[in-house]
């Protein structure tokens, strides 16, 4: 038996206690739990088969009172005395991807985001648009490019067209971009017509991850109009291998920013809102660009499910929506290189270089934290992500 | 054994033969053929355990020699005798959503359609917008809430806004539409970076099914700028449970109706085209009001999949794609009630009964048949709903 070391400032101390998937030297990827610098195998140590699954969504499935109460044992089981072989240390182990992505769904609720994007690609009219601030707007994206943190992106090809050119070209994008999200995966859904509230948001949703929905603003640009981004977005879309409980979120709810003016549907009303005080960080090469701050969304995660859902549609297991990029009021808030470039006219200074979009070889590393319970703070880890050349 | 009673003019003969997964009185939903008025229990017939699982996707994922092989095996077999266990009669049986659905995305690939639509929506600008043309515009749909036909469809709530109307109120859709189409079902994918050219469409492609894309309008109307259509559409999408393979429809391809201005991209041109010509029927509480024409799409569902993977996306056994609705150059050829009522404006009579969008207790139905080999003609089923009052 041993005991896990945690300190006192670790951002994966007992409060936060995210799952996610690893293996080690090739064994079959498993559930685990980050304690401090070690990965807590939970088949081994809880002696229960559901968590020997290659990904959460067979625990998720089981529903909230057993998210209450295996946390409850995790919590017993690392203050005291754990078997040997279920601890591993952080960097012996493989992240893999934590779930089984049923539908993803990726929303646009940041309104210092949409009020950029609005400037950038309309700049003649009103940034917003008449419907975002009655509806978080959001759409449909692609599940089975859902990739773990760490894997490489391929620059994609595909269609843009320049407005002074007649025709489209085809070619690797020259307007590579991401953009700083928080996901929220489904642990329980609901069967057809049977809208879930927002108050009811902890009871479905299991937990969050980092993400980064990569864009490629020139295929984008040409082929949005009139049903939406699709292959500009589809090629990749990571999320950080640990995902933090919604439990562990509770110290981390504030208000949301202002929803009077309009007041939303009922439908959309929180009677405790679900703001949460999440600070991003983007480090391009290695070199922080931005802080996005997650407190300044206009719309909260448990608005989106609600909105998802009430139209009749089901929901499951599995269920991934990203919040859409979080941008602050401030420049160096900005969550996507197409805001902090302004569109590319004004190139950042990255490690002595200058940059506008992503170049082969560019890496990406978004990290998070937020407050916990008792005085702690919880860290989500990070989402990685290096550009190879197209192929 | 028994043997099994074709009728020449069959739309389900032995050049047809096609997969579905069905239950009779409560069994295990289990794969099986359709021949004639018959369903053949495949995995009793050809003791095969693949097709003892309740969709069609490890039998799908095992590749396409191994349809063909499957193929010969079932003509072969329903040539001869059948022992008698493996046989019953399609109005006993129950049938399934046929496959296990990964990603589902949604074309636009009618001309005639999408100028009809861009004339109704956008009455003083040009219908087609500038990309259509250039590549097959499409979006991710969502894959939890395709059904089999047969479930009924209750009416979606939502917000809508009426252009006079100062702010969005939410209720039942009172635009309620459909769309008919095909869809296409992968049953072998690729991985990330391996895009699929149009001439190996059906070595990846497995089968074709009726498709009903089900749409509030007033819902879509209100929500779909920027990021397209979502809670108009995610409410449920309909398919025939019997899926007509790939290999069945050899003798219904013909040339598109022409590519020339402009010219495809190399990476969407096709050697032999897969223009296919499958004549769809439209039945609103049992009266023809439509006859779309599949054989008027301006892209091929080869150069689908191409667009949708060029960008390096991957693809997945179950993935999922519709071509959009079908609608001919003849008011009789359209596909959805937004066209044949010309936007609610120019009511059809049902009988007896004006109609312009679905009323509660409407059922719907779309057939659609193609030529077959050796003259035969083939038979897609129907995909069927009813429309119940919102909750």
């Amino acid at each position: 038996m041993t005991t896990i070391d945690i300190p006192a400032d670790s951002l994966f101390g007992i409060d936060n206690l995210p799952y996610g998937v690893f293996s080690v030297d090739g064994d079959s990827p498993r559930v685990g739990v980050r304690v401090g610098g070690s990965v807590v195998d939970l088949a081994e140590a809880l002696g229960d088969d559901v968590f020997a699954a290659p990904t959460l969504n067979p625990f998720m499935a089981q529903g909230y009172d057993r998210w209450v109460a295996v946390r409850e044992r995790i919590r017993d089981l690392v203050a005291g005395e754990v078997p040997d072989g279920a601890v591993h240390a952080i960097e012996r182990v493989t992240p893999h991807l934590p779930i089984e992505v049923a539908d993803y769904v990726d929303f646009y609720a940041s309104e210092h985001h949409a009020s950029n994007v609005g400037r950038l690609f309309r700049p003649d009219a009103e940034p917003l648009l008449p419907n975002w601030k009655h509806l978080p707007v959001g759409y449909h994206g692609r599940s089975g490019t859902v990739l773990v943190s760490g894997t490489d992106i391929v620059r994609p090809s595909g269609q843009r067209k320049a407005p002074a050119e007649a025709a489209p070209v085809f070619g690797p994008s020259t307007r590579l971009d991401i953009e700083a999200e928080m996901g929220f995966i489904v642990g329980t859904g609901t069967p057809l017509n049977t809208p879930i509230t927002p108050d009811s948001f902890p009871r479905h949703v299991f937990g969050a991850v980092l993400l980064n929905d990569w864009s490629a603003r020139d295929i984008q640009a040409w082929e949005y109009v009139p049903l939406g981004p699709h292959l500009g977005k589809s090629f990749a879309t990571s999320i950080s291998p640990w995902v933090v409980p919604i439990l562990a979120l509770e110290a981390a709810r504030i208000p949301l920013p202002g929803q009077t003016d309009p007041k939303p549907l009922p439908y959309l009303r929180e009677s405790d809102p679900w703001g949460l005080d999440i600070d991003l960080s983007i480090a391009w090469n290695g070199e922080e660009v931005s802080r996005p701050p997650f407190r300044e969304m206009y719309w909260s995660p448990a608005q989106m499910l609600a909105h998802l859902t009430v139209n009749g549609a089901s929901s499951r297991t599995g269920d991934l929506y990203g919040s859409g990029t979080i941008s602050g009021p401030e420049k160096h808030q900005r969550g996507a290189f197409l805001e902090l470039s302004w569109g590319g006219k004004e190139p950042l200074t990255v490690k002595g270089e200058e940059r506008t979009f992503l170049q082969d070889g560019d890496e990406v590393v978004i990290t998070g934290s937020a407050p916990g319970a008792n005085g702690s703070r919880i860290g989500f880890g990070e989402v990685r992500g290096r550009v190879l050349p197209s192929n």
